[in-house]
């Protein structure tokens, strides 16, 4: 999704949502993520129809989340691996997976992050790393910074009238 | 983003993308995390036009993220709460906002978590609640889970061959 409506804003959750703001974009990432390079790996995984694949792709790596490497001068292929910014996405899909199981696995988990050494299921949690505290119970704030326009400053505003009231 | 696709998969990603795979979604999600609740805040702090704006809302109450409240019944007015569901997606919505404060943020921080006692930035990582260590750090593999159907366990089985190569 490329919306002039988000490339204006400031805030840091539209500005990520105008680059991957798409469940493809999404998709392709997580399977990034688990190692798939090719546009025929990305395919068959995803189901999705070649055009709409080659445009999220392009798109990935213009947002600079995807390199593109030639892996085949004859005939030309390219490969698609994560970059940094794309292997730094990862806390994001690991929430999100994580949500998932919560709340939409009826038929049980199908699949999950374990820790390698004893298999056991992963919990994962938000927390910041200055304090070990969990971001999402009580204790934390939003903040305008520095940076803040018009609309960041009266979302704040907003939220922590309510926070306090 | 409807799609019959994501309805069929079993992954806990592409089930949440299923109902919040859109930018406009997640960024109703974003306001309804900071306290927004109505029509007219929503349509403001968005710029969304009113037809996307109720249709978004209509498959956020339909999928279990908020809940729709009457407040006046002349005229008829509706106001949308997170419910359990939507309160839990916030370490998602927090995750995005410290990625795009990471790499999108030229012009500085724009918003952000803080310690409400100190007001020093937070600085949000998901750890594993069992262990407190990084699951975004070597230790942790994705592993397929007992509802696993052939396409989980065909990422799987790539995603470690390529972690163990």
């Amino acid at each position: 999704m490329k919306n002039d409506r988000f490339d204006r804003t400031l805030c840091p959750v539209a500005r990520t949502l105008e680059r991957v703001g798409d469940a493809w974009s999404l998709m392709i990432l997580r399977d990034a993520t688990h190692g798939l390079t090719r546009f025929d790996q990305f395919r068959k995984s995803l189901g999705v129809a070649p055009n709409i694949l080659t445009d999220r792709l392009g798109r990935l790596v213009e947002a600079g989340f995807l390199e593109r490497r030639r892996y085949s001068e004859r005939p030309p292929r390219d490969e698609y691996v994560l970059t940094e910014i794309g292997r730094d996405f990862q806390p994001v899909l690991f929430s999100l997976m994580a949500f998932g199981n919560r709340h939409f696995a009826k038929e049980g988990v199908a699949s999950q992050l374990v820790d390698a050494a004893t298999g056991a299921p992963a919990d994962p949690v938000l927390v910041d790393a200055h304090t070990g505290r969990r971001v999402d119970e009580p204790g934390f704030r939003f903040a305008a910074g520095p940076a803040a326009d018009e609309g960041v400053l009266t979302r704040m505003a907003f939220a922590n009238r309510r926070a306090t009231a």
